[in-house]
């Protein structure tokens, strides 16, 4: 199933609008290139509706939104509502101030999301109002570990049945659920956590995911998130002695580059609860 | 020729002044630090007309273009035309959104351009009001073949008089032109589109060429459209296995970081119609 | 002194709140993420005085300005006063406009900055008003050389007296001082130059290691110099033939992530004036 998803992106390339940070945003260019879709960027409240129309799909992140973008946030996600197409929300450093907070939920009301990404951290200011986010990394408090992890594939569960979206918790262990099914994955590396932007690059990844494989959403996001797990499994083997983050995260894009729906079914780590 | 436009880049190092997109302008910076030539990135309207005085040349690319930049894209290309300095026009994504095509065409009318450049999409949009823009790569239905290249050149040509500018088409096959003569250029590898910002890089590379050859435009651009394309070639080669385009982007810039006149003379395939 | 420094960036991994151009961000995360300490960009008016709050550290880099983040600054840079956070001034291109030079110095007016990092030409310019700054790179004419070295290490004594700052000049000879002492760092490759945004790393790093050791502000900055320099030695070290560069930026973020207080101790290379 997982290498089906992945097929489908290389196969139908899709142009996904992603309306992004200012850190991360060629790493998240390069990341839809490298798995065979193709991004634009565009953030005036002047072209977004007509950019999000010549589009399949639509990534919003708000690691650096503003009062411009925030519009222009709105109006592509109600366009993308309109024409069906899938839209994904990356609410990074919800919590960490009143803007980003009130930023999200009102995406939330405004905008039908198919999956929404976030740390642990950032997943529970949404679901519950607090989280104790630590700018824009999960706090240690809230980790998902084997010990909590029915709990929390409950709280998931049910924060996806609330909003329609599938929720993509991504830390140690990845959870990706809907209201009734989970996937726990267990794929990637801590070094991860070193590299700006490995969340924000998922979430562009789980966009044309998503967008290659409108009926199913679920496994779309899973097996985006599974590509970008075993892609840093795959790019640390590479690591000699003196690379560090900076190698690190130009190898995940070129792992990424050469996996193709094969590699992602035999590496892919997870389990359904 | 080749040789002495890239050998007055490493000579001259004319500072560039860019007004460009927030998703590749750290390697158009780097890409014009390999080549010899000084970068500044500014765009706020209170200052691009000072920051040109103390330029040699322009680079405007509407990749990610606002309200509050496109004023200062016509500030400092006005700006530029009165100090003689050359300006090149980068048209990401004309004709995907109005705001794009109408920006592109006022600073058409504002500005005089020494060389535009663009994928045939992008110029076909620009020249006769319709191209079939996917986004900010070409559509299929456009693409420069050996059947239609005489075809196309005509149309280049044309335009190339029409506007004044030296006009740069990028593709499978290259062409610079003026009213009179062209280019056919054959360097790059396909591999190439799968990296975000190629075109970008290549149109700051030029704004460094052109600055540094002024009585020559259509030379010195054609030089730069060779050196990207020698570049990729270079870059393609020390690729292993597992190398995607992230490291490639990295090899790229490498190639131009390291190549001079005799090495463009030498590499660069071309004919001219 | 140095590796307790840099050791205690491990140790306590600050969250520094970084206002910064969007041409070298990306850099300026992975910088700080490789050091140990954490990055967060925010940028917007209404959000950056809560953000600075959750933060323990700040950097403010003028590099791309507009209207809109000019305010940011001064509101994080105040809040980071009231709250006891060392803050970073990175001048970048100061003297260029007029712009550029009124908000540096209405940010030193509004703001108490722990250490001012530039280039010669940079601190020129804010400390006597004129420097001849060529775009965001020192002027010859301003070089510190083994020649001047006396009579600049004076000049830069006399303007940290004067802000109460840390002064940290970067060149080829690096100078880090406060009113009564000043290092003298010769670390560092002339090709980090060729780099875009060395110094907007620099300056990061430095947020990052006075954040770390606050009672120790001026041995901070000196071991945050040297470690980047230390960085560029061991990263040039290990190119090839055929890297240039792209290649070498990522190299120095990599040698700062695999460095310790030991290795740099050990690699520093100063005198004390």
């Amino acid at each position: 199933m997982l290498k089906q998803m992945f097929d489908q992106v290389r196969e139908k390339s899709p142009l996904i609008h992603n309306i992004t940070n200012y850190v991360t945003v060629n790493d998240c260019a390069n990341m839809v290139l490298a798995c065979g879709a193709s991004p634009i960027m565009a953030d005036d409240k002047e072209e977004v509706a007509e950019i999000q129309t010549i589009c399949a799909g639509l990534n919003i992140n708000i690691g650096t939104l503003n009062s411009r973008t925030i519009e222009s946030m709105k109006i592509a996600g109600m366009r993308a509502n309109e024409l069906g197409h899938p839209a994904v929300l990356d609410p990074v450093g919800v919590g960490a101030s009143t803007l980003r907070t009130s930023t999200a939920n009102e995406l939330l009301k405004a905008v039908k999301f198919t999956v929404i990404r976030g740390n642990i951290s950032e997943i529970k200011t949404l679901a519950v109002g607090t989280g104790t986010t630590k700018g824009v990394d999960a706090d240690i408090a809230d980790r998902v570990t084997e010990e909590n992890l029915d709990e929390v594939v409950a709280f998931v569960k049910k924060f996806a049945e609330r909003t329609g979206a599938v929720i993509a918790v991504t830390g140690a262990i990845d959870l990706v659920a809907d209201a009734k099914k989970a996937y726990c994955i267990y794929n990637g590396h801590p070094m991860m956590s070193s590299i700006t932007g490995t969340g924000c690059q998922l979430s562009a990844l789980t966009a044309a995911f998503v967008t290659a494989n409108q009926e199913h959403p679920l496994e779309a996001a899973a097996a985006a998130v599974c590509a970008m797990g075993l892609a840093g499994e795959i790019a640390h083997e590479r690591l000699t002695s003196q690379d560090g983050n900076a190698t690190y995260r130009n190898y995940i894009i070129d792992a990424i580059y050469h996996m193709d729906g094969d590699e992602l079914e035999h590496g892919a780590k997870f389990e359904v609860k």
